[in-house]
């Protein structure tokens, strides 16, 4: 190439720069964690069993489906946030479902639509779950999720879980989504404490940089890959560069006990 | 399958009523459009170019990295608004540009991502952009992008179009990106007039949908397929399901004259 020009030098001083820059710091204490917010669907419940649903339903392309309405529902989720415009989850489901079956061709009768979202309040919660809330003794624990709250009881009911969680939160309450600070803010003024002494649990790099820009501190857990790679793997499976960076990787909540007796 | 149980049918309502509603109505008036702001990259000006030059970079791979590059640009841009974040666009480009590196195996040198990210001000304009804003007179017009001020006034100058656009906006003076209203009402600002009045012009679906909310009308402009069909216009080419609608859907910027014609 040849020599950079002025005007090309400072276009291109600030990117490199940001390439190059330590990761912010979240607002960390050092304070020992005194209460954990979990993320839901994907986090403490399975929503494996969907995928094979859909597989039945179109077979071959149960996968990719998936991928899709999975990938438009939180990007709508995303574009709601960040316009200031409250549109229900039941809605952004819904249309997300319909531009993925435009884009897969594929149809799904208003039926099949109507079972596959009922089944949800049955998935089974991952193996670690139960065991680990157990060994979370009397540490204030929430649920945080843009899942309804009928939903939410529901699969904690399923799951013979009921009463493990004391609180749970639907990010409806605040009329947004996950990153909205508005949304972590309902699992702050829940558990009544300092905000840096929350720990966030999710699978989603997404939320756990919102988490973290908010003052949380927080764990990504990398569930084993589910074996089948797709474009939702691509774009949302691997870490997100972001920053900051997660606090802690986990790969089970079997691990969450330790991080509480952590020396702060 | 089985009759619903109340549970069931409970969960699935609010669903199925939401894929049936009709279009939320944005804020129209009738009033005639009175100014326009357009979109930037890829409605005004033609990116093509940069997928071609990552194509000499990374032999065969150009059109995927950039396709992920493009869709994690935007979904950073998105989080960082609706986490009320700032993040400067020179580190989500960079950030996003290391997470597709990632993704898709290929690694581009500091040099190369610099003379790329240069080249962007030297973008040719769509050749129907130059007779177009001829044809509006007198009709106060703005850019409204996520791009500076430096780079937005450098493609104007490239292209010989310094001077044809009043006000040249970045979101960055927002510290935000769109769709954030607050993104919307710099354009809404200098244009001077009531919101009802401006028709935004964009590419980008997620864009439209966000000013249609906002307020302002819109029209949605669906450039003739670049020819290479990937996982990003699969997830962003074709027609948001967000509602509402487009006002208007144009192949070309020369519909935009007879725009301002129609009777109120």
């Amino acid at each position: 190439m040849t020599a950079a020009s002025p005007t090309r030098r400072a276009l291109c001083a600030g990117i490199l720069a940001a390439g190059f820059a330590p990761p912010a710091p979240a607002q960390r204490t050092g304070a020992p964690v005194r209460a954990i917010v979990f993320d839901a669907l994907g986090t403490l419940f399975d929503t494996a069993a969907t995928v094979a649903a859909l597989d039945r339903l179109v077979p071959g392309r149960g996968a990719d489906l998936a991928d899709h309405w999975r990938l438009k529902q939180l990007e709508y989720s995303w574009l709601a946030a960040a316009a200031d415009q409250w549109v229900p989850l039941a809605e952004i489901t819904r249309r997300a479902l319909d531009h993925a079956m435009a884009a897969t061709g594929t149809r799904l009768t208003d039926a099949d639509i109507a079972a596959l979202l009922a089944s949800y309040a049955r998935l089974p919660a991952f193996p670690d779950v139960k065991p680990a809330l157990a060994a979370l003794g009397s540490t204030p624990l929430a649920i945080l999720s843009a899942s309804g709250p009928t939903l939410l009881t529901a699969l904690l009911a399923a799951n013979g879980l009921t009463g493990t969680i004391g609180h749970i939160l639907s990010t409806e309450a605040a009329r947004t989504y996950k990153p909205s600070p508005r949304a972590y803010a309902l699992a702050e003024r829940a558990l009544g404490v300092p905000r840096a002494t929350i720990l966030l649990v999710s699978t989603n790099g997404f939320d756990v940089w919102g988490a973290a820009r908010y003052g949380f501190r927080t764990a990504w857990v990398r569930r084993p890959a589910a074996g089948r790679p797709g474009v939702y793997d691509r774009l949302r499976g691997g870490a997100e560069t972001l920053q900051p960076s997660p606090d802690h990787i986990l790969t089970s909540l079997a691990d969450l006990p330790a991080l509480l007796r952590l020396p702060s």
